[in-house]
């Protein structure tokens, strides 16, 4: 159990918290493994008789941790287990689980890790599956956190896009309802950019896109927006697209060159058909105000033209969003999406397990990020994640989590995104451990290096600064330094 | 797992939401079934050591859709997955799934669907289970719904008393406590007068058989009440039996020939000793009153000579109407009835499955009730379930359900019954959507073909109908239409 | 199932509720067996590939039972039966259970052991697992019970401190915490004391050991207390150690032998280093003062000389009472203590069961207890437990339960320990049921036979015995007969 260290040659463990800890490589390997195993399903409309099962994970244990009710992502990661042969250790419900004690959800993860192979958890405070990955010797997979994100709902979603497709480039997805509370457009629509696809937003009035994933889908994954024109005959909540590049790539956390233009194919994208719609539940449990006006997709909706041919998609459960009578459409593929679950969990599982030699070198090869740059600082030093859901904001963890943030350059100035929740800021101070100095010039002064950042420290504002004792960096110019040292109190 | 549709030659799949859902030859074999497999169960009287196992559920898996609580029930249904050599997803806690977010049981069972082989429900509302069977495309055993049914406890319990009397025809079997909510008692009476055992109903205070089961008794299973004297010596509380005829057999719904009655038998069966007292709790959780006069069973209540040789039965859990301190009396069987449960459930699990393959096809041939009628409309349209407990009054169920009644011609005039929970109504107009006219004859304008059903629409009162626009149909030979339009509204 | 009694010669049904119902022996076994299942364990470390896996526990099924939420205790026995090649079933939440309709254990435990082999349960009550134990035909394991054990805890403790120093006799073990509401440290300090390591108590304030546990150390277990001089440089908060006997040999019910105080070893034992820091949680749950000021164990705190080779204990979850920034500490092993939460687990299930042949004969052997002398009474008949927590009071288990106590001789006057919770009773009356009288000279009265405990009433007090109709011995010598039976109403 603790007896030899690891060599260095073996594989890190592999977490899957974000649908970008996958490399498009590694998203082609799991689809094609999941069709291996979708065969080997039973059959719901020939007979019981299921096919051969394989049994690849005995001997292997999944622990399910969840921190929010879930039916769908929980039963059909532990049946997705079974099918592979091994077997699973439920902890479905906060209040009858250590957390009702009060313990760390980092202390949780590092207690688990040793009862079972590979861990599954779903948790109300975005960014806290990467918190347990950071903890975790054995994979965490992220069933959902916060409004963050849900990478194996996208793994599923875009399964269906693509096996009702037979491609993901140059399709047209709207995507509808509350796109800023729903974890599982967050990831989903990086999926869609990275592949190829065109987003159209129909959001709920007020439930746009968060500013975080509208930049980071200009920035990181190259779409442009093109505009709808007012006089197009377009529904006139559709305001613009998300046009991804002709050829689309892998994020870059860094500013590459300007893609050229495709006016034609813009123009191409706008008249387009819609290929999918995929619908999102009004997630009740994240908004203050319930009753808000919410978009409804029925029959009549779906008559327009420009759906007559549109996959229409839902991650499930629904509330009243989409009318149960258009369940009998052709169109409706959401069970079928759901019945993806299974064969993509059983994929991913066995992937990330190691379990499928044929798989795993090029799977261990995996995703290599672009060359992160990370301010890392004790969690009760200067400037924290912004976002109050974020998990550096939950009290239990406060020993757990530090000051993290990456440091993303795509645009003219630096800007911080937190490791654990992804939100962004944009303006900070920086400031000097060591020469106690502050300033607001980021874009100049805010080191690149790991060994700069290690000096530093980030404030929300001059005054933050200030109160801990820093000066500003002019005043610093200044040959006085007695003034300096009173300067906060004179 | 959608590539190739049913060939019609495939039995369809089979549900078990009432005991009627199953033959007296599926009860049979059902009971031979469990036979086998309770000698290869461990004998807790001899030594830890379990018998041989079968594995013929292997790469089965079990789903337990809980929305109430048990242990029992659940349990042992896993057990028996288990002991199969399956395996088991459960979902246990309503708080912790996603009916939590609201989604419907006509949505939650297609999902399901996906990740298990057969499945296993509870719920609070009547007829919950009947929904569940209509949109499931794998095996839906009901596992309690409401006060409606119980059937896997019914198989138990007649598995029990024939294990105790080598036989069911001709034994005289009590039931005390509550008759009316108990779901388990309304499973069972149908099995005893199926199976020719003579009912003896003890209920406590206003907790009589509700009138549409003590209807069915007397009407499809041709029961005959034989009313006990009032110088009988009996107890008081004993108003009358349910004596089965001589040849039980399976319902019928519609009235057959009138069975001879043989007093000799029914004189017989007044004097008989008990053969059973089969003991209920009180239901307390669908009682407003909670502090209602119970009888209580105990040692002296059973020193009457008439219980000498009675098994004296319980479903379990009990909380005080049964005195424990009657535990260790050989006429206590509880726990050997409650041990039933795993070879009786492994039994119906592995038949259901079609994993025994000697039984599949008897199995497959099963039950074919007599051809039913069905009116069957949209939940907006005309008269719905008067029981304010099923499950078509669920809001989250509004679109998944419709109103859907068994015309019932037993007796003379046609009465409704509910396709979900079964209660019955008898008194309701009939109406034509194409004439507009309503009539209240309803035996004789009742249309008695699936087409003209498909023409009709029921209200529960003249008022309904005329507030939804139709007329009388004495009005309707008026020649006057003018008046008729104007009629609601004189 | 109930076809043939147990034969004689066969081993009566072991259950593991208290530590001290496994014998030197056994606890040396289930190490034995610990350590071969942790080669065939997932090295972490190392690799994903996990080892070896074993199946002796195919056919066999665990039923999780927890009243009270757990995450680690629960999972770590569901992934141990699960490495065994067993299965499980699990009910996790009280609220989803039967004892939600007011099932009583007794029942619950009966019924269930027809679903399982061997059964885990952990309860908010003193006690309830020897009352599960008592109506078990199949293995109970005690996975906490209120504050009164948690034995598998303290195997894991103890093999844990084994793996560290390669042995337990004259080790200093110093506990820290809530040393009376902590069911961990019951059991930890017995086995402490009967494995030869001396005990150093560092309670926080009005968190003692109880007077039941201390005496019993002491009278039992033969430790004897060395007082800590106060000149001697030691933390002001440590009075006095448990140091044990030089030849540490199973506790006696009866006073034996004054062991020989070896005063060169009280002194070394004063002087030496601590060997382990064993920290436990502030039971917020079962105090009503939350906000109480508690002992926080950090990197200073630990600096001091005496804990430079100290390994820190913990047995999670904890909340705030050890330093997180201690975690990366040579000295942390708790988390490394958790991890052997499987092995161990693993050794008692299989050794429970009968599984390892070879162990199986030592094992049976087991542990004999001296003989006690039990006085058994009905729940309504005199003396009850004067613990409020213990299962006796528990409403739902009034008709399961009796007064029953076995008579401890170890001191001068008789006492009475709880046979379910422990706790003792010192001042009592004895009552004669034929005679009629009562006396408070229970040192001479009170019989030491079976025979005469079955003719035996115990009061708590003079009072009690005259509400009852008892009188005074005194006043039953008096030759006046009919001023007797007036007596209690002149």
């Amino acid at each position: 159990m603790a007896s030899k260290r690891a060599s260095k040659s073996l594989p890190a463990t592999r977490h899957v918290v974000s649908i970008n800890d996958l490399s498009d490589t590694d998203i082609e390997t799991i689809f094609d493994t999941a069709k291996n195993y979708l065969k080997q399903l039973p059959d719901r409309h020939y007979s019981y008789r299921i096919g051969r099962s394989t049994d690849v994970a005995s001997n292997h244990v999944l622990a399910s941790l969840f921190y929010e009710p879930s039916t769908r992502t929980r039963l059909s990661f532990e049946s997705a287990m079974i099918r592979l042969g091994g077997q699973i250790i439920t902890s479905a419900d906060p209040a009858t689980s250590s957390a009702a004690k009060g313990e760390s959800l980092a202390d949780t993860v590092r207690v688990i890790a040793n009862y079972a192979d590979i861990m599954v958890i779903r948790h109300p405070r975005d960014g806290a599956a990467r918190l347990a990955a950071e903890y975790s010797p054995i994979p965490v997979i992220n069933g959902g956190d916060g409004s963050h994100e849900h990478p194996t709902q996208t793994l599923c979603d875009l399964f269906t896009l693509k096996q009702k497709n037979k491609r993901l480039k140059n399709l047209k997805v709207a995507i509808s309802g509350d796109l800023k509370g729903s974890r599982t457009i967050h990831s989903f629509v990086y999926a869609l950019a990275r592949f190829g696809a065109t987003i159209v937003p129909m959001p709920a009035k007020g439930m746009e896109l968060p500013a975080h994933v509208d930049q980071r889908l200009r920035e990181e994954f190259r779409c442009h927006m093109v505009t709808v024109p007012k006089d197009s005959g377009e529904d006139a909540s559709i305001d613009a697209l998300y046009v991804t590049p002709d050829e689309p790539h892998q994020q870059s956390l860094f500013s590459g060159p300007e893609i050229e233009r495709d006016v034609g194919r813009d123009l191409g994208m706008l008249e387009k058909k819609v290929d999918a719609l995929y619908v999102t539940r009004f997630q009740k449990e994240r908004w203050a105000d319930k009753d808000q006006e919410y978009p409804r997709i029925d029959r009549k909706f779906l008559n327009e033209p420009k759906y007559s041919d549109a996959s229409v998609m839902h991650p499930l459960p629904r509330v009243g969003e989409l009318d149960v009578a258009f369940d009998s459409d052709r169109r409706a593929v959401y069970f079928e999406q759901a019945a993806y679950g299974v064969p993509i969990r059983m994929a991913l599982i066995s992937l990330l397990l190691g379990l499928k030699n044929k798989s795993l070198h090029r799977f261990a090869g995996g995703f290599e990020p672009g060359k992160q740059i990370v301010y890392d600082q004790p969690r009760s030093l200067g400037l924290c994640c912004t976002n109050s859901n974020c998990i550096v904001h939950d009290p239990m963890e406060a020993q757990s989590v530090r000051n993290k943030f990456i440091i993303v350059q795509s645009s003219g100035t630096p800007r911080l995104r937190c490791v654990y929740c992804e939100r962004e800021i944009e303006r900070f101070v920086v400031a000097s451990r060591k020469n106690k100095w502050y300033a607001t010039d980021t874009a100049s002064l805010l080191p690149t290096t790991d060994q700069g950042l290690k000096e530093t420290v980030l404030f929300a504002d001059e005054a933050d600064a200030q109160a801990a004792g820093y000066h500003s960096r002019r005043a610093a110019a200044d040959p006085r330094p007695a003034q300096r040292a009173g300067g906060a109190k004179p």
